[in-house]
């Protein structure tokens, strides 16, 4: 007999939140419920419920960035144990036998891994996220929340945070290398706390100066203006790696002028258009233009051991879901860039009318 | 006194070669005077002459990739004596101070690297390649052409086999990895033979299966024609690596798809309109996009002597100069893809009238 928990539900294409009760399954041998206790806002859930994408099923319970503790086990169970401290990130299932499971790189699974939500889990039923109290998960696909890090400033690692990590460890962020970071919101403040961790020297881009200050107090040395035609000019070859956390369409040959030779240009963003980039751009300097894709579930929970190694969390502005409408407002706020720097749900305030 | 030596020239865009005398300067101390024996016609070579790329400076001495024996020496050269046999690739000088000369990387110096032809010496002549008899060079940008290739055949490594070689290195290609060569020509055909070599299993790709056979010649396990749609269905997510020899514009996306997760795209060719690859096509799997340009003195070098550990030379055929216009109709079958797979001009053709 299914289990009934409360969740934000969205009944259709851009609609309002409603708090409903919703059904998670009965635990199977392998599986741990989760109290969940903090889910962020990605901007990828707004996508979702606006239907932006396509393909969006409905009604919909969005949040792939869970941060909770455990509450039940199923018999087979060994990793934990109830009170534990976990997380769960954009992933509910994989395959495990293919080459990219076995691999750790769940997020590449040849069958197809099961998205947080819009994803049907592998008996067809369709996933819910983590906007919501309990969320029951396989426990190969969920990680260990190290003491020192607080849930609200955990759960958005588990998307934002191993996002940008997985990128700057790949193309070797650490001491002497120069790392950008275009964008400073919800992905980029994380990738400037990650990257200064790892001892890299960061500059971070955006169109304004506005937030040039925030930058410095999240770790970064400098701060540039895109719109600042000089200032561009004078940068040019000076990085190393650029993390592009912008979903807008930007012009990509500007910021691969910025890289030094053999220098990456990593999109984690994704914008709506095409990205266009004369052959010499990137044959001149050997210069990478590439993307990443979230993280598998062990270099997940290796990030999360980073971050409590470090003190690192993510900056969170708290949201009290007991008026459902709060939620369609902090969508808003995140879409005019209006939040610093990521908005988490406190989910023990979800109560259906 | 300059020293006069003999070189097809090309006076002005597009006009056909001249048998001339042309001046090369007195050695320096640190030069090397070289008795060419032979030098390759790269696709560079015809875009140049016939000015395709724009800022041609004529008249012109092309030739970039040169093979030869060491006819004198300056006072203080240390690494060549009389009788040696040598290389000249692309470049004939570099700065020697900057981050990327320190580095190995010369034809990336910040100052910029003096090209072979179409260039300015750093004392303001102009540089004249390789379609010569003889040529001074800084012992410097000289490489050793070591015993057991002849040098028909290393002349073209000069510049095909390094801009094969270093990808092919830098992104991998060894035992267990599946590599994928776009294209079978000047380039390409080196590309198969020094991946084979690192011990990667090569397949070949071209728009019909007219070079199935040759391609296993040369070391290819597998042939597939791009024009085969189903072909290439079959073989999404197969390869961890793709040279792209082709200057063609090519379909960026099509090559992404053949990728397997965190695999890599490189161009060496360029062809003119840019790349435009929708964002997905590089997020999803973490794929790369990026390019290679030739290759450093030292990275030159291990090239030369890899090839000669595993018995690789270039394909050729070789050109007599004494008729000019064999040269001009050279360089037409190399544009309609008839040359099988590289020309190389027997220098001591080259008679003036």
């Amino acid at each position: 007999m299914p289990h009934t928990t409360e969740a934000l539900v969205v009944p259709s294409a851009g609609a309002p939140f409603r708090a409903e009760q919703i059904e998670r399954r009965d635990l199977r041998d392998d599986d741990v419920l989760i109290d969940i206790a903090f889910a962020g806002i990605c901007h990828s859930d707004i996508h979702t419920v606006r239907d932006e994408w396509g393909a969006a099923h409905y009604p919909i319970v969005t949040g792939h960035e869970i941060a909770g503790t455990v509450a039940a086990v199923g018999d087979s169970v060994t990793r934990y144990a109830v009170g534990d401290r976990v997380g769960v990130g954009c992933l509910v299932d994989s395959c495990t036998e293919c080459e990219q499971c076995k691999n750790g790189f769940e997020q590449f699974c040849e069958k197809g891994a099961v998205g947080t939500y819009n994803s049907r889990n592998y008996d067809g039923e369709w996933a819910a996220g983590g906007y919501s109290r309990q969320i029951v998960v396989t426990e190969r696909m969920v990680v260990r929340i190290p003491e020192g890090i607080d849930l609200d400033e955990a759960a958005p690692l588990m998307c934002a945070g191993i996002t940008t990590y997985s990128p700057l460890k790949r193309w070797g962020a650490g001491p002497g290398r120069k790392v950008a970071v275009v964008g400073v919101g919800g992905l980029g403040h994380m990738a400037v706390k990650l990257a200064h961790a790892m001892g890299a020297e960061v500059t971070t881009l955006s169109r304004s100066m506005d937030k040039a200050d925030d930058a410095r107090a999240l770790g970064a040395s400098e701060h540039l203006a895109t719109g600042d035609a000089e200032a561009m000019k004078a940068a040019r070859g000076r990085f190393d790696l650029i993390i592009n956390t912008v979903s807008a369409n930007l012009d990509m040959e500007a910021y691969l002028r910025l890289l030094s030779p053999f220098g990456a240009l990593v999109n984690v963003g994704l914008p709506d258009e095409p990205y266009s980039v004369r052959p010499f751009a990137v044959i001149g300097g050997n210069k990478v233009l590439t993307g990443s894709q979230i993280g598998g579930i062990a270099e997940t929970q290796e990030m999360l051991d980073f971050c409590a190694e470090h003190g690192i969390g993510a900056t969170v502005e708290t949201l009290d879901a007991s008026d459902t409408t709060t939620i369609d407002t902090a969508y808003d706020t995140v879409v005019a860039g209006g939040v610093r720097y990521r908005y988490v749900i406190d989910t023990s305030t979800i109560r259906p009318d």
